[in-house]
C-alpha cells in the first residue's frame, strides 16, 4: 500500500486504509474509505512495513526528509510500543485538539482510541537541546528525547502550594546583621522550636542564626528589630545586603518565602539539594518534624528550561522522595522589597517523572 | 584574660596564654609565654568565654567587626565541635602552610595538633553565594556555609579516569545523519553488544541509533561511513550539526568522549542524571553490564562554580551511588573537531561529600 503527500502535508492513503489502520488501530483521520495520516503516523506505518512507500520513498528516506520528524517518530513509536494509541494534534482532526495546542500528541487511555473522546496525556516532544519556556508548561507531559534517543517523560502541573502551619512569633525580638546573615542573640525559644525560624548557633546556646530572607520576612512582620551598624532601618539594610549578593534573585526569593509562610508552609534552605528551599507543610514543633515534602526552585516568570537542568532537578527530587516545584515569579513586584502578601505574581509549576 | 590586636592583624594574648590555649588545645602560635592568635581563634575563645575581650570588645562586637569573619568562625567552630584541632593558614606560622595557600584552615587528624606536623585536611571556606574557580580546587576540602549557616564539606581531588574496556569495532559501517542523531541501519551486532555504541532502534531491529559524539568519534576512527545528504564529508557534517546545536560545548564534549574511549572507559549519555555522561570502566558486553561508576560534567577550564550547582551535582551523584567528576577542558583544541588523542588539555576534578 502506498501513500501520497498532499499540499497540506497530510499523507493520503487510498481505499481500505481506513478499515486497516483507523478502525482497528487508531491511525489518522478517515476520509471516506481512504485515510489521511500525519507524517509521523506515515513514518510509523512505513517502519512497521504496513505501508510500502510514501511518495515513492521507503522508511529510511522518508524519515531523513522531514525536519524534526525523527524525534517525533521516536516518541510516537515508544508510546505505541507501550500500548497506547495516540493522535498527532492536527487542527480540526479532533475536538480534543485545543486552539494554540502546545502538545504534539494526544495519548488515549490504554484500551481506548481516538473514537472514545477521552485523552489521558497531552505530550509535547522536544530534543534535549531545545529550551522549553516555563509558560508553555501547564499541565501537559514533556517528552524529552536525549542525544542517545532515550526518552524521559516529565509530567507538569500548575497547583498552588498550601500548608497548615500556624505560628505567630512574638514581636520585638532583637537581632544583629552580621555579614550575610542575622543573629538573634536571645530570642524566645518558640521562634526556633515552634516557628522553625533560623538555626541555633549551638545546642547549648540561645542565639539563633537567621538567613537574610528569614530576617527580612520577620522584620517586615515586626517580629525582628534588626541592628545593622549605622543603618537606621535594619530591615532595609538586610534587603540591601541580599540584593548586593544576589541581585533581583533576592527579591524573587523573598517573595516566594513570604508567600509560602503566609500560606502555612515552612520554607528552609534547599542548599544541600541544590534548590532554593525545601518545605514543610505542617510544622507544630521542630522536635516532631517530619521530612520536607517539596523542593522549590525560584525562577523569573520568563524562564526557559534547558531540559537537562530540568532532568537534574526532577531526578534529584525523586531520589530524596520530594516533589520538585518551580516558583515562577513575575518581575513586577514591590519596589522596596516589602512583602505585601500579594502572591498573584507567583505561579507554581510542579514537575514529576512519569512512566506512561 | 584579654587580647590586643597588633598592626599585622594578629591578636596577642599575654603571658600564660601559651600554656592554657596552645599547649593543651592547639590555638595560635607561641610567642614566648604569650600567644598570638588569628582573629577566628580569638573569636572562638571569646565565644567559649576563655577570653574576656579583644581590644575591649566581647564576642558579639568582635564578630560583627571583622569582614567575612562570621563565616570562617562557623566552620572553625564546627570543626572544633567535631573534635578536630585546626590552625588558620597564616604564612610563617607553620611549615605546612604552602606558598599561595588557598585553604583557610589546616585540620589535623583527630587526637593530633599543630605540634605533630601531620595535616589531615586543608579547608577552604566560602559562603554559598561566592563562586569558586575550578582552578582553585585541586585537592583540598571546600567548606560551604549556606544561608542558614549549615555547612557542607566537599572533598576535591584531581585524578585521571581510567578503564579497561577493549573493543575495536570493524571499519566501514554505513550510517545516515538524521536530524541531530545518526542511524547505522545494519551494523555488525558487536558495535552495540560489545562496544556499547549507540542504542538499538528496537529490540527486534538491527538498526542502531548513535549520538552525534558517538558518531563523530567512530567516523574519526574510520568505523563509520556517514551519509549526510549532499555533504561529501559525513564526519564534518556531524561535527557541524553538533556545533550548530551546542556551539563550543560540542567540541569539549567530543574531546572528553574521545579521551574516555581511548582510555578504555565507556561514556554513555548522562541526561537522566542531568550530566553529560555516565561512564563504565570495564565493558565486556552489554548483556553483562554493571552499574555505571561516574557522572561526568564537561566544563571549560576557566569555569567558576556556584556552590549551589556543585551541591546539586554532588548530591545527585551520591544518591545514585556514583562519583561526580568534572572534566575541565582547555579551549585550545583541534580546530576541525578531529580527535587527535591529545588528552593533556583535560583535567579531571572529582568532588565528593565529606563528613569530617
Amino acid at each position: 500500500m502506498e501513500g501520497q503527500t498532499r499540499s497540506d502535508g497530510v499523507v493520503r492513503v487510498p481505499a481500505d486504509a481506513r478499515e486497516r489502520f483507523y478502525d482497528s488501530r487508531g491511525y489518522g483521520r478517515p476520509a471516506g474509505d481512504a485515510l489521511d495520516l500525519a507524517p509521523v503516523e506515515a513514518a510509523h506505518l512505513l517502519y512497521r512495513g504496513d505501508l510500502d512507500s510514501v511518495d515513492g520513498r521507503g522508511f529510511r528516506e522518508y524519515l531523513s526528509a522531514g525536519d524534526g520528524l525523527a524525534v517525533r517518530f521516536l516518541v510516537y513509536k515508544d508510546l505505541r510500543d507501550r500500548g497506547f494509541y495516540c493522535s498527532p494534534t492536527r487542527e480540526g482532526w479532533s475536538d480534543a485538539v485545543e486552539a494554540g495546542e502546545a502538545a504534539d500528541f494526544l495519548v488515549y487511555p490504554r484500551g481506548k482510541g481516538p473514537w472514545d473522546g477521552v485523552v489521558e496525556h497531552r505530550v509535547h516532544v522536544v530534543g534535549e537541546r531545545t529550551t522549553v519556556p516555563a509558560d508553555g508548561l501547564e499541565g501537559g507531559v514533556l517528552a524529552v528525547v536525549d542525544e542517545e534517543s532515550e526518552i524521559t517523560y516529565l509530567d507538569t502541573s500548575r497547583a498552588p502550594v498550601e500548608g497548615s502551619t500556624e505560628h505567630a512569633p512574638p514581636t520585638g525580638v532583637e537581632a544583629t546583621l552580621l555579614g550575610d546573615r542575622v543573629v538573634a542573640w536571645d530570642p524566645p525559644a518558640a521562634l526556633y522550636e515552634q516557628g522553625f525560624y533560623g538555626q541555633p548557633l549551638d545546642r547549648d546556646d540561645d542565639a539563633v542564626q537567621l538567613s537574610l530572607v528569614e530576617a527580612a520576612y520577620l522584620a517586615g512582620d515586626g517580629v525582628l528589630d534588626i541592628e545593622a551598624g549605622d543603618e537606621p532601618d535594619g530591615r532595609a539594610a538586610v534587603v540591601a545586603r541580599g540584593r548586593e549578593a544576589e541581585g533581583d534573585r533576592f527579591d524573587r526569593r523573598l517573595a516566594v518565602y513570604s508567600t509560602l509562610r503566609n500560606r502555612g508552609v515552612v520554607p528552609k534552605t534547599g542548599f544541600k539539594f541544590g534548590a532554593d528551599f525545601r518545605t514543610y507543610a505542617a510544622v507544630e514543633s521542630v522536635e516532631e518534624l517530619g521530612h520536607s515534602e517539596l523542593l522549590v526552585r525560584v525562577l523569573p516568570a520568563g524562564h526557559a528550561f534547558a531540559p537537562r537542568d530540568l532532568a537534574l532537578d526532577v531526578r534529584l527530587a525523586h531520589g530524596v522522595r520530594k516533589e520538585m516545584v518551580f516558583a515562577l515569579v513575575d518581575g513586577a513586584g514591590a519596589e522596596d522589597g516589602a512583602d505585601d502578601g500579594d502572591d498573584s505574581r507567583i505561579e507554581w509549576l510542579r514537575v514529576q517523572r512519569l512512566t506512561p
